[in-house]
């Protein structure tokens, strides 16, 4: 606790005995901009370059975080290499990330440095309608929403070597500055460098299949794509009591992992000459009552669309392109399908964060499953050299040290 | 009441008071095959001729019904002029009809002669697991599903000319032949010149709103396309207790009925330049909560799952089209809109219509406004006509003599 303003400091000096030593710790870079190492994305498709940036501080409802740990999602990588937006560079990627505050703009009293939190890829005010809406987790304020294009917020806080830096959450440096709308707080106990997956994808595949499929107990599912997105989608299929959980992958070394996490059967299309759809309609007697699609591909997110059953399958996209438009013909909805998407879950995101993350405390929710690799931020084109060859489920990255 | 058998006799007869003549007239078609008009299509995208065709007797569970009037749907044209699969041809067209049981065929104890009945489009089989389901309307006995393709059963029981005459219902014949799982009896005080309607336009569009979108009260909807169906669904919409119901429509003669059925707003695409879903969102301060497709064009699909807030709005297919694909980009259902698609709007088909047909009665449901045009069967191809140049809702043929 800090004596001149009450707050916590950085836990990383918490073990000092000095209290005057705190003091001193926190306004040393409070209200100051901080020079520290990020991971450059220059331009499209090309490596990530290790920096030295500077993070201004936080303005007003703002909040700057010391990131202690990343993950790397595919998003991050479509930004990257598929989308490619040109205004989208130079920027800061990362979004998959978890972290202490270090310091509050005015107006901040939520949130107090030595918080541990996580930073929101969708906002959630708490007063706009959709906030108050229990249908949905978007809120009028949230970047995703308005720039889908563009992962990166309007007003970027960060500058290197003279030019301005995007960000969307930026988690792919040691500090970011974050609105606190898009920030939540979190258990001190909950370890960082495994829950920052909660940031986005395992609380985007389980909340999909939980909260925008709603499936049901004793249902059928198929789930097409087993990176953490579509592993955490098996995972919420079984706590949501699903009886039989059909895996798909074009890479059968995911299924050893879709099993621990619940999958009961295990189907590679590459192994099939008809459609996959075909194939799972087979085993299922005409389809699955569920559908999940955690790749990003239009061709997948129609065979998960026809891989349900008419009359109530439900079919949700989870996987991100805004590259082509997706298809299917109006029989296929006629006869009684739905189709849905999800974003982050279907999560509201300050609330259900905090809550995923007791639940992970709880063994509730798993998490060490998801994590094939452990590296430090300077590593983080290796880390996207694994995803895209497929050889990792989750990458962690360490950030700063706690 | 037939002395013999215990049945009703055909409503015609009954002002006789010579029992005996009752018994004779019964017997005199039961179990032989009827000779009659019907307005058969022989190939794609010419006229229906007026032809005497043979209609076989009802074989095991299945019911012959003298069809008094029939409505002209959209889908008749769409099968003449549009989807003109090669198979389908010779046909006897129509399927929005209501008649009087005229023989049943072994094993059928629901039905009598004399009953009034309405032919359903989709079976109800009562068994089935769909049947089973409260989710759905589908039967897996239902022909529609089965046979998406091509409007008619597989053994047809109309001949004409020595050749077999496919029939979907065929209620553009004095007499049809239909399975029993796929006839509703109805209040014997129902005008079937009116309640014909109930076969199919109106339940369509009525259980889209309500039973497939589920309109909520207080809600914003839009209706594109100003047909029956549409018309209909604007109907669903007010009962639901829309606020709001803003009817679209590119033939602007549309909207006079549209605002008698309950549509507060208007909107002709053509009166402005921008996309209709940004006309629509600027109306309802960023879109509409439930949108219903009433046209059977992929583009206007597109525009209406547009024209929906992200967040919660659902967008409901009940135009028919097999040509195309609708598509659309992923964030649009990522962000949070939901697509549907609605069979017969709904309704389970043996419950819902003589449910309707009560509701009707009742007065809580409008037919009358919907007619604009009544004429005999022999007129068939100026109703077609009157459809094409979108003059009017609904044509009434009447088709025999009650
Ligand atoms: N909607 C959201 O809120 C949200 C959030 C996070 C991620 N995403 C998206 O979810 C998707 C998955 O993310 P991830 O991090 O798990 O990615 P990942 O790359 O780790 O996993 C994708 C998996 O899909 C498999 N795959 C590829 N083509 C396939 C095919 N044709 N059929 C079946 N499987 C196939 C790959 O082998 C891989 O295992 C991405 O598109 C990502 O952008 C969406
Ligand atoms: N799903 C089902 O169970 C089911 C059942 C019956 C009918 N249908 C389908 O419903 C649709 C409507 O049938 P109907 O009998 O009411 O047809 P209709 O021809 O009477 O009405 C269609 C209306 O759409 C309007 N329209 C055409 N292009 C438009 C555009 N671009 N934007 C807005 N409006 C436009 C026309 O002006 C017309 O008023 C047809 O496609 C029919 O096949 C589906
Ligand atoms: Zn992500
Ligand atoms: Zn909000
Ligand atoms: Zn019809
Ligand atoms: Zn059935």
């Amino acid at each position: 606790m800090c004596r001149e303003c009450g707050s916590h400091v950085l836990q990383l000096l918490s073990c000092s005995t000095d209290p005057s030593f705190f003091l001193v710790a926190k306004m040393a870079t409070a209200g100051k901009v901080i020079k520290c190492k990020a991971a450059v994305a220059w331009e499209p498709n090309k490596p990530l370059v290790m920096e030295e940036i500077e993070v201004a501080p936080p303005e007003a409802n703002e909040v700057r975080i010391k990131i202690v740990a990343t993950g790397l999602c595919r998003t991050d990588l479509y930004h990257l290499f598929e989308g490619m937006h040109e205004q989208g560079f130079p920027a800061v990627l990362g979004h998959e990330g978890a972290g202490i505050v270090e310091s509050v703009g005015p107006g901040v009293t939520e949130f107090q440095p030595g918080d541990k939190v996580i930073p929101l890829f969708i906002a959630q005010c708490g007063e706009c309608r959709f906030c108050k809406s229990p249908k949905t987790n978007e809120c009028e304020k949230g970047w995703a929403a308005d720039n889908p294009d563009v992962m990166a917020s309007p007003e970027p806080r960060f500058t290197c070597k003279g030019k301005k830096v995007l960000q969307f959450m930026g988690t792919f440096s040691e500090y970011t500055v974050i609105d606190q709308m898009a920030v939540a707080k979190i258990d001190p106990a909950a370890p960082l460098e495994k829950v920052c997956l909660l940031g986005c994808g395992i609380c985007t595949g389980y909340g999909a299949a939980v909260n925008t499929a709603k499936v049901e107990p004793g249902s059928t599912c198929a789930v097409f794509g087993l990176g953490a997105v579509g592993l955490a989608a098996v995972m919420g299929c079984k706590s949501a009591g699903a009886e039989r959980i059909i895996a798909v992958d074009i890479n059968p070394e995911k299924f050893e992992k879709a099993k621990v996490l619940g999958a009961t059967d295990f189907v590679n299309p590459k192994d099939h000459d008809k459609p996959i759809s075909e194939v799972l309609a087979e085993m299922t007697n005409g389809g699955v009552d569920f559908s999940l699609e955690c790749v990003g591909n239009v061709k997948v997110m129609r065979s998960a669309l026809e891989s349900c059953i008419p009359g109530w399958g439900v079919s949700v996209i989870v996987g991100w392109t805004d590259m082509e438009d997706f298809s299917a013909r109006p029989v296929q909805l006629i006869s009684g399908r739905t189709w849905k998407g999800s974003l982050f879950g279907g999560f509201k995101s300050k609330d259900g964060v905090p809550q995923m993350v007791k639940a992970y405390l709880d063994k509730k929710v798993k998490l060490d499953e998801f994590i094939t690799h452990n590296m430090a931020l300077e590593k983080v084109n290796d880390a996207i050299e694994l995803m895209k060859e497929g050889k990792c489920i989750r990458t962690v990255l360490s950030v700063s040290p706690q």
